[in-house]
């Protein structure tokens, strides 16, 4: 990228938008909307490969971008992941706390079902969405197994207050369980659907085939009843 | 590798062992315990990098052979990642089919709890019987996110016999929910379990630090009554 190439976008980054490039490919995520094209990119790789799999290279072809112009607006294969996570992850958390809001608008105290799906909800529907939608439920089902210090400052950063309201809801509505033990069954709860979301060839499986018969409306369903039961288990 | 050495390896490998080699390094797992030996060593890398991410090079090194006796021995990084997930779940589905025969000796109708407990143990007592049974949980629990071609069919062969008999003794003590719905569950528990093995750091988070009251026999049977309660749930 000359100087002067480089100024111009800096420009642009000041007044808050992306600048395009002429694409190299055919022209797909060209223009104002290349910085979300890129990440568009980036989340199909990285949840094909994961992060240690993943390349710039690869990325920036994909893209029709060059690897320079990448490193410019994200900086480092990190804080590209860092920043396709908490695009989508942001949506995910602000979901969850709309959920909880109507939920609690309606009820003082909602059953542990309606909670439990208030939280599902949203990944589900995102992970039916779109193919980058899908990419980016792989991309986080994966994210436990890249290097913890890494996943878990990202997952504090992008979840914690909403996990967080959602941990006291529950305990309000189970007073008989201690916070803890919910705050443990919540880290249960999450470990199931993540893997869930991603694991439909194991349930075929163990099912010998006959999950054709569950659509994935009833599949969400199986699971917050079987979460909730958990949730809800005696000491 | 000389043609000679070649032969007097294939006899060895044909008497039913492998045959050792000086070590590059310390002289570590040289001698019969040479293949074993780099078993470990590829655990360890797989673990640590997932299979994308690891490479025969460093396993080599860190196993003080060269590459070409690993791909001898082994073929390529995805038969030797077979070979490393064989051996140690082959020793897991093991001790789970025991465990259940034990308790089907015992009683005829065993409680969901102890099926849940009998299923649950030999992959939490893998996991804090060495650092090398650690990384193997860590391997697996990263399965689900290698190509899911080759996972699913690994799993399959390795676990398939055994999961599928205790789906069959918990549909036995649980008549009123059909063996399709308990299969699914089934694979809830997997997910849970898999999860919240690599995941004790986030625990820590959604409790706030106060895991560290909770041992690990206490974490297990925390997951237990949360997953019978999960598969006992009414319809």
């Amino acid at each position: 990228m000359s100087e002067r190439e480089a100024k111009g976008e800096l420009k642009a980054k000041a007044r808050g938008r992306a600048v395009g490039r002429p694409s190299r490919n055919d022209g797909a995520g060209a223009g104002p909307d290349l910085r979300d094209g890129i990440l568009d990119h980036a989340e199909l790789v990285f949840a094909e490969a994961g992060f240690a799999g993943a390349n710039l290279r690869e990325i920036a072809a994909r893209a029709g971008v060059n690897q320079g112009l990448i490193r410019y607006y994200f900086g480092s294969k990190a804080d590209l992941f860092d920043e396709c996570f908490r695009r989508r992850g942001g949506v995910l958390a602000g979901h969850r706390h709309v959920n909880l809001d109507r939920l609690l608008e309606m009820s003082d105290a909602p059953s542990v079902e309606d909670i439990v799906y208030a939280y599902l909800k949203p990944q589900w529907d995102m992970k039916y969405s779109s193919p980058n939608g899908a990419a980016f439920v792989a991309m986080q089902a994966r994210l436990h197994a890249e290097p913890e210090e890494h996943a878990l400052r990202l997952r504090r950063e992008v979840y914690d207050a909403s996990v967080k309201r959602y941990i006291a809801t529950l305990a309000l509505v189970l007073p008989q369980i201690p916070k803890d033990i919910i705050s443990v069954r919540m880290a249960f709860l999450v470990g199931a659907y993540l893997f869930m979301l991603n694991d439909l060839g194991r349930i075929g499986d163990l099912t010998e085939g006959h999950l054709t018969s569950f659509g994935k409306d009833e599949m969400l369903d199986q699971l917050v009843r079987f979460l909730s039961a958990g949730l809800r288990a005696p000491l």
